[in-house]
């Protein structure tokens, strides 16, 4: 099969990294989709590095019998935890997209040598990884985990009192001050940027990855290119979890922005 | 081994149900515990029963292996999607007792044809177990999910603008007007048990579960009645969890109320 009409697979512990789905598919109307949720193990925002390397891999694996012609890992806990382990299992041949490289090297273009905050959920910050691309490229971090807010997003918590109380919760007492910027580190947050935006002090950005890593498949080669253009001919998008119930399906929504058909498959030896 | 010297094997998906062994811990100081949390497919709340019904099987196998002589089921959403599967595999000679029948027999006794209110996870109000059992003794019930509680205590958001501002959005709305009681449906709301009591209007009860069901534990036999009463010579505790954190060892402490080693175990064929 022409690279170009293999699947992109998209994978996230649950259904957060359908914001990234939503951008890719945006950007590549006619390249068939293939999404994973893996429902059945979220979140991995609390769960260790092994545990989380050792889910990113089957899922990996999945996506590779499924036939896809390149992996995109939606989740800042599995890319900050897990890379290594995808890419092994990928192999050369199928190109691997994180959800971190592409926004770091976006910031780091724009805001070097200044100061820049990241949030995200417990697994990404202890991992360092943020910090350590960051820095890497010049750039002074604030991180700090803030992981009640995924769960919150996904439970339709958001531009109301209790989003606008965690957030302020996490964002105040001065763990920020002085930022340029402010990178949302899970997928789940674009839902609030807008309300964390009000929150920080005026000139602050809030960035978060979707674009970033669509424009990162993008430069991958010419074939996904071919899939930019024409939306005459969407391409075929299956969104697959490995747990279903009736929140999933009704959240799958909220982060795709338009209507979403779940459908359950059991990874092979889930347990 | 006597029955009394067998540890009674306490379980849950994480570490909430410590509330519960704390109940049974001072009620049997001399007996011997062995809590299992299942850090590793944590939150069971927002899970399919089938995948609860299959991870409590799991571990109820590993309890009845690990020598237990009686098994507490101390997470409510387990006790209202697997009790049966639990049952199952414990056998005749292993007693098993859940989170939300001893509960039930209490409040009816004292509410007979009254309203009664419960709050839980999505997982627990959905199965209408509770709903059920408490219509069948007479009460009248308003359920609610309310499922981002139970990971903003773990989070450790009690007492605070967080949890209040979180409560009221949950129980305002005339959602539970005339009720008499609120059951505390998941063994990790009791952390905010003064928080959801200060918002309810006043002469309404709260209720937990964890003394009923260390109660019932002390109605299984003789045997079990022997450990409750000389604190003397505590028995031996174990707490185990499948995938160990630093947050889960932080968080055990303020569930179970004294300090806690969790030791990390794999589930066999756990993936």
């Amino acid at each position: 099969m022409p690279k170009a009409f293999r699947p992109i697979g998209i994978f996230d512990s649950g259904i957060g990294g359908l914001t990234v789905a939503r951008a890719i598919s945006k950007r590549f109307p006619q390249h068939p989709l293939i999404y994973f949720g893996d429902t059945a193990h979220l979140p991995y925002g609390e769960k260790s590095p092994e545990l989380i390397q050792h889910y990113a891999a089957r899922i990996t694996r999945e996506l590779v019998d499924l036939g896809c012609g390149a992996i995109v890992i939606a989740c800042n806990s599995a890319s900050s935890n897990a890379l290594k382990e995808v890419r092994s299992i990928a192999g050369a041949s199928i190109p691997v997209i994180d959800v971190i490289q592409p926004v770091v090297e976006a910031v780091a273009q724009r805001f070097e040598g200044q100061s820049i905050g990241v949030i995200g959920t417990r697994a990404t910050i202890d991992s360092g990884w943020y910090q350590r691309l960051l820095q890497e490229r010049g750039c002074r971090v604030k991180a700090k985990a803030t992981p009640l807010l995924a769960s919150a997003i996904e439970e339709g918590f958001h531009a109301g009192k209790v989003s606008s109380t965690l957030i302020e919760a996490y964002l105040t007492k001065g763990a920020f001050d002085g930022i340029k910027a402010l990178v949302l580190g899970c997928t789940h947050y674009p839902l609030i940027s807008q309300e964390i935006l009000s929150l920080l002090p005026e000139g602050v950005e809030v960035i978060d990855s979707a674009d970033s890593v669509a424009r990162a498949l993008s430069d991958l080669s010419d074939d996904f290119a071919m899939g930019e253009s024409d939306s005459q001919n969407p391409g075929l998008r299956r969104f697959i979890v490995s747990d279903l119930t009736r929140s999933f399906q009704l959240g799958a929504e909220r982060f795709f922005g338009s209507p979403v058909i779940l459908e359950e498959r059991k990874l092979s030896g889930q347990a």
